[in-house]
């Protein structure tokens, strides 16, 4: 027998996953922050809904986890976690609006696994459904933001755009029809660079007066401020651009205006967005996340009229960029690691005792003892392979002196120290990285 | 279209979410003290692991979710957290012991689906991987005691026997072969009564005298110490005894001896338990988890031959519960929902800021804004209909003075004041929260 994960998964052993934890722990506290409330739907769905015009179609089969129940009935694991939020609302059409959700969770694609790409990864979601409003928008770009801030990121931002403005410039000043085919073009930018879309452009048959039109159109830079300004100027006021320009004034409010970059090149892919567009990239081109409104999902798949907006982040990329960057030192921690080692087995119940008294009193502190029988060494040893934060060891003199001796092992100090003078350390401890996590 | 969840599975929609959660964040708290380590395994594994012959068998593809991919492996969704557990030990035999890991997720069974049963739901796991000490099964058997004190259970129970002690009585002095049919019979003493165990048997072909011995070993009952004296009175100093003397002992030491009831009945389904076994009860007879040792598994299915035990959690089940009982009313709550209403939609980015602030300033407080350009009223409706705590009304007036209508929804008070005064008001309530959920 083989002990492989299957192709494209992977396990997170105990230190990864306390790290992907607190990724998680951190995103979700923020995105609460904002009063986006949770929902948890099951991890698989309908095939008939993972399938659905409005949003990837029948070709998804190909691309996700496709199986049959012994009832015969097509399921799939879901893909991501919008699917599963659009059929929720048609499903509840009376929910109070507007409803903002989160979701943090695992979502399954059946691509072709590589670096820092998985069949099996974890997403993070904030969506506003039922408003209109562009401040909807902003608010889960502001907790986006505040999320990847939260984790330590410093230069990331979000490319935005709105997807009326490129359409409306095509169709009236450009003159073109097939739009879709030419938006997969330009969406590479980024990637292939200006030759690249020209040369995909006229292997679609797209003559190249227009070809020129949309360069041109494409090459409009500069300051938010500044690209607006161009484009009324050369567009006149074209579908959506007061979208973008409150999006860039209500951005400010939440502090987050720095953070947004128009970029008239972003499309993205899915056919399903109606207005503003975002993708969210991290220093060095590094994608992780994007999202947008998308006002006909719900109704395209049978559910009722109503608008919506939302932001999937890339967890498990985030997480692959966090640890490669060694991020995740710099996390202030909220707990403190014990072992509590005895001299002698005979020992071993007054260790408990201790341990026992650490974990009623001690908010914070993770306590274990020995269970090996082990002598002193071999505890140690085994303490340092864990790595935790402090060693106590209980020995016939500490129990008679009512001190203990405290290793801190980080710091290679030792210390005499009472129980309760114990407990007052680890508080304050506790505390100062409380108040540096406040910071 | 149809816009249900699939058979056998449902949402969580937020009020019921955030009570999962709050759930799963208790037990996951307490498991960590207990020095528990998470780890995360794929949602689905290997059909080879899941129907490993020490494990459940061949036999599980009835029972579970299975499946291809497009590159006809064959998988299935776990149904455990046990076996995914098991291959990562035997994967990693370089692992320092013990491994003590926890996991809190989903798993699926095809059952049919009943009241209060689904076929995905979660279970919390802790197991101790690598120690054959008994304090090893206590800490999981303490794990489990403090989450149910946690999560507000009083009169609950964790039922122990030793599966050695049964074996080696039916074996020795019971003078009987084919124990593994047996155990399916009298594991089910509680369900079925004593008729409805000696009918089984009979139909077993077991001969009158013997069903009388097992009847008469079944019959030991009274208070844990009795119970041992009895068996070590009637069968010697049986396999297993010490192993349940000193269960009882170091449960004392970690102030759970008074959770333990020695039930000579309880041999617990699954063939690969070894020694303890474990089932844990709430009050009115509900089963919410179970375990025991597990020493051969790991080997069984090719792995290394290493000691191992654990405890799982039925987390749906228990959750069920607490619903039904109203002990979600009970737990403490650290946060704050606050709506920040405006007077006039021109105020809007008034209410923004004061989010704003309460985000940076004050922890644990979860506010949001207007996002329907709705008036006053409207939006204290709305507020009302997500139940938050508070709703701060922003106003000309109250930007005038710098003070603002702060309504507490639930104690239907009004007040005015400050920002800062707010926000110490709000801390100053998660404090005597927080106090009162270290009590």
């Amino acid at each position: 027998m083989k002990f492989q994960t299957p192709k494209g998964t992977r396990d997170f052993m105990p230190e990864e996953a306390a790290k992907l934890q607190k990724v998680l722990d951190i995103v979700r506290s923020v995105f609460e922050k904002y009063g986006f409330a949770p929902i948890f739907t099951p991890m698989f769905e309908d095939f008939g809904l993972l399938s659905a015009k409005g949003g990837l179609g029948e070709a998804v089969k190909n691309e996700i986890y496709y199986f049959k129940d012994k009832a015969d009935r097509e399921l799939g694991l879901r893909f991501d976690l919008t699917m599963p939020l659009v059929r929720v609302i048609a499903s509840n059409p009376q929910i109070p609006k507007p409803f903002k959700r989160y979701a943090i969770s695992r979502v399954w694609r059946y691509d072709q696994p590589q670096a820092m790409r998985y069949r099996e990864f974890w997403q993070a979601d904030v969506d506003v459904v039922g408003s209109s409003s562009i401040i909807a928008d902003v608010e889960c770009i502001a907790a986006t933001c505040e999320s990847l801030e939260r984790l330590g990121f410093q230069d990331f931002f979000i490319r935005i755009n709105n997807r009326k403005i490129v359409q409306s410039i095509f169709e009236k000043s450009i003159g073109m029809n097939n739009i879709r085919e030419a938006f997969r073009s330009i969406d590479k930018l980024g990637k292939i660079g200006d030759d690249g879309v020209k040369a995909e452009l006229e292997e679609k048959a797209i003559d190249s007066k227009t070809i020129t039109k949309i360069m041109k159109f494409l090459k409009i830079s500069g300051s938010n401020n500044s690209i607006i300004i161009k484009l009324g100027k050369k567009y006149g006021q074209v579908d959506g651009l007061t979208e973008l320009e409150d999006l860039l004034k209500f951005a400010k409010k939440f502090g987050m205006a720095k953070r947004l970059k128009i970029d008239l090149s972003l499309v993205r892919g899915l056919d399903y967005y109606t207005g503003c567009v975002f993708e969210v990239e991290l220093g060095g081109g590094v994608s992780c996340g994007g999202g947008g409104r998308y006002d006909n999902l719900v109704k395209d798949i049978g559910g009722p009229d109503i608008a919506a907006t939302g932001i999937s982040m890339g967890i498990s990329r985030i997480f692959e960029v966090m640890k490669n960057n060694k991020m995740f030192e710099s996390l202030p921690s909220n707990t403190t690691r014990v072992f509590i080692a005895n001299v002698d087995k005979k020992l071993l119940p007054e260790a408990i005792k201790v341990s026992k008294r650490l974990r009623n009193k001690a908010k914070g502190v993770l306590c274990q003892t020995d269970l090996m029988d082990r002598n002193l060494t071999k505890q140690l040893e085994y303490a340092d392979s864990l790595g935790v934060d402090y060693v106590i060891i209980v020995g016939q003199k500490e129990l008679k002196e009512g001190k203990y001796v405290l290793k801190d092992m980080k710091m290679k100090l030792e210390d005499r120290l009472k129980i309760g003078e114990i407990i007052k350390k680890f508080k304050k401890s506790q505390k100062s990285m409380d108040k540096s996590k406040k910071n």
